[in-house]
């Protein structure tokens, strides 16, 4: 058990680790170079495309400017500047309602931390029980935790009344403290559901307005689906149907679609080099497959104009492209049981994602349509059926995964040990003996396979919630979110309180009576808080820390740009801008609830660790989200009920270990006590959930009519139909158009390209923009002395690429 | 442990109380007299009001046919004759589909019962571990039973493929029988709903079709509520809003009118005998209150003309009513916030019902319109918190009843033996020492109080129902039922099983390890089966052939003939033709599932008993359907759901009791399997639940679409706000109108009140009705021989009723 001392320590260790992110941050985001890594969301929303210094070109790479040095923690304010409406203007709701999570926190903490350590600590601290104890090894933070309390046998029938006023201030704080955290949550479900029915109704038209999604289609034998679509919803919403669009089964379109992509980019990459140097148009080495039949070994090129040759190939894939569409658009194979439905306001469409259509629940399914972006096309075509039993699959395979998943994690790991490896790749032998690489092995591998199944775990979440046959991301997202949450409550906080894996649990948990669990895990509970104290500051301070600083993102961006950035569409790809990750970083927040609620009334030592998380976590992510992240959907604040959910949840558990942990301590016949705070949290949980969700399921029809009525008087000639008629076309449907509008007008797409002649015009490049421009489009930055790097990279580069392409080309004319 | 023989006595004796039963029922029925109490459905239905013997008097009371005798079990045959169509035609979809979960039990269990002989039954019979234990007494049902199936540590290893095997066959057994029975229900329910929503379709024109109701209207201080209920619904359902009628609280004048009631049914009665005698106007005596001033103890009477009397006095309350009702329908204090809605088309109200109407979902809560006749006034104008916290008190009350009712009862008790009472009420103590009394209040009271709570039980029951808000009757009956079901689980048959209180058994059951539980009940379970199976005779079919007797409401009859009837409009209210109480009887029901579930694996014995049970169950409330009950109202089968999720429940229950039984039985390594069973019936509860429940919940647009148009076209000029108006008005509302018009037009009064001039000619009168004609009105049945107790009894009524109305009287003229 931890003294003092040694969490001072290791707080000063993640202070000064954190600190360190935080430096390395401010120095690195103040270097114009960097301003597509730190400062994404600006360059995406067109606000910023190159920084405001001009003059030397040295200075469109690194700030010399010291003045800027001292004033380097100066993104702090500015990132808490921003007003919550500034904030749903630029980034959406989602993103403003998400760092309410962190504001909650600090809003339940902050209160029940201050009242933690002016009632628990000064109590806990007077009884001396621990002192008696020498037999038991007790660290000083004990003193401050509820083990301090005495327990029954210990003292003499004089101290008796101590000991039950001390936990009669337990209990009762343990009261306070959920009365308090669910008037918090009480409060924030109202004002969220606020902000999200004023966010629907301030929003501009959008298609998911007036659209419903149908599913399950019934087969008909003598109409095609569109025509059945049509005809059911003529006869049943006669007044309001207006249009709709079946949905095709896309996916392989998709895929020529983004070759046709691919061609554009090299086209445009060579156009820009002609443009640039007009004296001589380039040309690409071919492969002529043809003699590849005579010199097998050999590649035989052949020299072609490398516009030509892209414009020729694009056009054949849009040929190809429009055939297969039509192909797919009258092939009743390609065409799902499922449509998008239109109807001509918004109360026709309120009405029928709300109804029930036919007699049999299962067909004709209707719902609101996501937003078109926030689509999963792969799950509109499965059946009612099917579904129920995908979900029973995921259910039973969701189980063992969090119960069992150290079993094939284990057999991996004996697997990788020494003599494993030798005995499957003998050949290694001579290599794996190096005592290094031995070492190695034995020490590392085990964690590091354990370490990969954890990175890789939200994605298999999230292929399990994809096979459950969601239709949006979004109900994806928050799908994955509850397993995670799941999983970590399993295997992260229980795991570490009761050592053992999840298995091992589960089965004492059987073996054990239903009122012997939450005393089993109570009782450890005060001796793990060191343990989480630790844990809080590594994940939760420099974990944090690190996330300002991008590192990832920071590398990649380099690299790219160093090997694959050509044209300045490349340049917009290779900046990840990322977005709010919910599925993982929701369950992440909410450990930490779990943790605070757990340990407020028994070791409050724990809450200011969680405070200056949530403290630093919301300014972070306050900053990251108005610079960087680019939320690529917007459901309006849709997963509320989830975060309300689980830290309800938190609740309920806390107070569970709560009981378990006092009925150890010999004031059993008070516990009982806590069982009405249970009850009265599950039934809060009810109220708000019949309270409270519905706003943010269903569509209330008075809405619907007072936007109905808005718009209709200002744009009484509205062409809605047109304005529809493409919004839930497949993303590969779609492309098509888009593209088409580029070719027509080129002239525009030069003017989006800044040719080199405006380029030094216009003075305000971005560095990267204008080293692009430099005559050697394809070396970004071959100024900075990476020229030998550069030249191989771009070898390769070229060399695969076109062997690629020259293959499929000549195949395709012979 | 009961042998062959000792069931066989109770069988042979639960068997001869049956068949005596059956045989007085048999017997009595063919009494013309008795015709108002074994045939008041076709009484109600106006198809019989005699029976069709003519000829000398004592024939009207004493069938004297032998013929008739012989066959005197023809009531059998006759019941199950009629199609279920016309038996849907006859006695609505409720009781049709009440009788099929009679039918399910028959299906489920003849296929398991047969099963189970030919395979359980050798199998535990070969086996002879139980010979082995001398030791313990075993009896010969045992033998049949899971019990005799040997254990691992008695047998040599040689046997130990014999015991596997046939722990093999009870696992299979137990997943052919979970199979079998959910297949029996998923057809089931699928025949439902088809039944339900053939029935929706094919129905007449309903008010509850084009009705909604909507709650929790939100105060206005400018408009009334009527206003407000229309605004509103002009502005959000503008095509289709057609009228509403606003909740008054009326319960006031509910007492007006019923004793306006009174007066009319005594008016009537003094009308008939001035029909009968026209010599004579019948005058009453009256007490004039004035003069009781100065003779305080005397009552003076006076002699009043009756008719005129009773006319004024009608008169006097009809403008009473009046007045109230302008007054409670001006005087907003007297407005609930509720109303119904109407609309234009099925379709409207399809779609108000099914949504959310504004932001705040506790505000403008629509819901369909219970039919008329269903509706719980009293309960319209709670509000959503008020609910919610109904909800959470019922829960905890509930809680508490079924696990702690035995202290108060035990408390009771306490206090009802000889020393408790004897310090009560001393002067009772000469009475209490008597033996015989002291010997039944020692032996008897106890138990009394018991059966009392018994009795109150689904009372108590329906109150808690009606705290918690709903608003139909027939929800309540759905609440209440699952109340019973949850209490009888508890306290009948795992109070049997583990003998001692609810409390005892939850204190263990928290004290135990989760695997603990179903292991405890699983052994006691074949030890108990003997017990079960008397139980199922006693209960099951002495009971049931003691409901076809209808024992308490023909004394009762009896009685009202003899004291209260005065009037046809009287004897029409004495018959009591009651009506299938779902609250109580589908639990019972249920209970019979459960015992079958469970013992089917363990002990097949029980199961012939069971398919006696329903068997019987099934000819003879086929029976009490056709000619006895009369439903209050019809929920096209909305209970159905409720039936369903209770045999799931019990299969469950049977799936863990017979883990818990095979894992005490050293084939635990193999009880795993059991698992998956679980698992797939929870997710077939889901499934069904997915699929077929909304179409009990839920009214599909396109079957109202459907009707709306069949409608259309047969009555284009159909007047529906006409047909609307008054429907949902209170009863209190109604009433005065039906009597208007029964005022109107007295000529029609008289026929229907069959004057004697034309009794005698039409010859086929029902004896009592007959009797009633026979110019002594007030005394029913004065030939026979009862003629003092009438005289007397009349004597009492009719002082005891001038007292009262005459006090009344002058009382309001003074």
């Amino acid at each position: 058990m931890a003294t003092f001392t040694d969490i001072g320590v290791a707080a000063a260790m993640n202070i000064l680790s954190a600190l360190g992110f935080l430096m390395a941050f401010a120095l690195l985001r103040l270097q114009p170079i960097n301003g597509r890594v730190y400062f994404t969301k600006w360059y995406l929303n067109g606000e910023r495309s190159s920084r405001t210094h001009s003059g030397t070109f040295i200075h469109k790479f690194i700030n010399l400017n010291p003045r800027s040095y001292l004033r380097f923690l100066e993104w702090m304010p500015a990132a808490l500047k921003m007003s919550e409406l500034e904030l749903i203007e630029h980034a959406g709701l989602d993103s403003a309602v998400f760092l309410r999570i962190y504001l909650i926190g600090l809003k339940i903490f902050i209160p029940i931390t201050i009242l933690a350590f002016f009632v628990l600590v000064p109590v806990n601290w007077t009884n001396s029980t621990l002192k008696n104890l020498n037999s038991i090894q007790y660290s000083n933070i004990d003193h401050l935790s509820i083990s301090n309390v005495p327990a029954g046998q210990f003292i003499p029938p004089k101290d008796v009344c101590i000991n039950h006023f001390v936990f009669w201030v337990h209990l009762v704080m343990a009261y306070v403290f959920t009365f308090w955290s669910c008037y918090v949550l009480l409060k924030e479900y109202k004002i969220v559901m606020a902000m999200r029915l004023q966010f629907l109704a301030s929003v501009e038209r959008r298609p998911d307005q007036f659209t419903v999604l149908v599913r399950n289609v019934p087969p008909d034998p003598d109409e095609s689906v569109s025509e059945l679509v049509e005809h059911f919803f003529l006869d049943n919403h006669p007044d309001h149907y207006l249009t709709h669009q079946v949905v095709y089964n896309a996916n392989k379109i998709a895929k020529l679609v983004n070759e046709r992509e691919h061609m554009e980019n090299w086209r445009d990459f060579y156009q820009l080099k002609y443009d640039r140097n007009p004296s001589k148009r380039p040309t690409i080495k071919v492969l002529w497959q043809i003699m590849t039949l005579y010199f097998l070994l050999n590649f035989l090129f052949i020299y072609v104009d490398a516009i030509d040759f892209y414009v020729s190939k694009i056009d054949k894939l849009s040929k190809e492209v429009t055939t297969k569409q039509e192909n797919i658009k009258t092939n009743p194979k390609h065409i799902m049981p499922a449509a998008f439905v239109s109807f001509r306001t918004r109360w026709g469409a309120a009405v029928c994602a709300q109804t029930q259509q036919t007699r049999n629940p299962t067909l004709w399914l209707t719902e609101w349509a996501p937003e078109p972006r926030d689509i999963y096309w792969q799950n509109l075509s499965i059946s009612f059926v099917s579904i129920t039993i995908r979900k029973l699959i995921v259910a039973v395979a969701f189980f063992f995964l969090t119960f069992f998943f150290m079993i094939p994690i284990t057999f991996v790991q004996s697997l990788a040990n020494i003599e494993g490896i030798e005995k499957v790749a003998p050949f290694l032998k001579p290599l794996i003996e190096v005592p290094v690489i031995k070492s190695f092995i034995q020490g590392f591998l085990p964690g590091i396979i354990l370490k990969i199944f954890l990175i890789l775990l939200p994605m298999i979440l999230m292929l399990m919630s994809k096979f459950e046959g969601f239709v949006s991301l979004s109900a994806l997202q928050r799908r994955s979110a509850s397993k995670y949450y799941i999983f970590l409550l399993v295997n992260v906080f229980l795991g570490s309180i009761i050592a053992g894996t999840a298995f091992e649990q589960l089965n004492s948990f059987i073996h054990q009576s239903a009122n012997e669990i939450p005393k089993t895990i109570g009782v450890s509970i005060p001796m793990k808080a060191t343990f989480f104290i630790t844990y809080i500051m590594v994940d939760g301070w420099a974990g944090i820390a690190g996330e300002i600083l991008r590192l990832k993102p920071l590398i990649f961006f380099y690299f790219k740009n160093l090997f694959l950035v050509k044209t300045e569409k490349d340049r917009e790809k290779a900046m990840d801008p990322e977005s709010i990750n919910f599925a993982t970083s929701e369950p992440q927040i909410q450990l930490y609830f779990l943790l605070g609620l757990v340990y407020a009334a028994v070791t409050p030592f724990l809450l200011p660790f969680i405070l200056v998380f949530f403290a630093l976590a919301y300014v972070v992510f306050r900053h990251q989200i108005i610079n960087v992240y680019d939320q690529k959907y917007e459901t309006a604040a849709a997963f509320w009920p989830d975060v309300h959910g689980h830290i309800i949840t938190a609740l309920v558990i806390s107070q569970l270990l709560l009981l378990g942990l006092l009925s150890t301590q010999h004031a059993a016949k008070s516990t009982p006590l806590l069982i009405p705070l249970l009850v009265l949290t599950i039934w809060f949980h009810r109220f708000c959930k019949n309270r409270y969700e519905p706003a943010f399921v269903k569509y209330p029809l008075q809405e619907a009519t007072m936007k109905d009525a808005l718009e209709r008087e200002r744009e009484p000639n509205l062409d809605l139909k047109a304005y529809l008629r493409d919004a839930y076309a497949h993303p590969a449907f779609k492309k098509r158009e888009d593209d088409d509008k580029v070719a027509g007008d080129e002239a525009e797409l030069e003017t989006i390209w800044c040719p080199p002649s405006t380029s030094h015009a216009r003075g305000h490049q971005s560095p990267a923009s204008s080293a692009a421009h430099d005559h050697r489009p394809y070396l970004m930055l071959s100024k900075n002395n990476t020229t030998l790097i550069n030249s191989i990279s771009l070898f390769f580069q070229i060399q695969i690429h076109d062997f690629i392409i020259n293959h499929q080309f000549f195949y395709q004319l012979s």
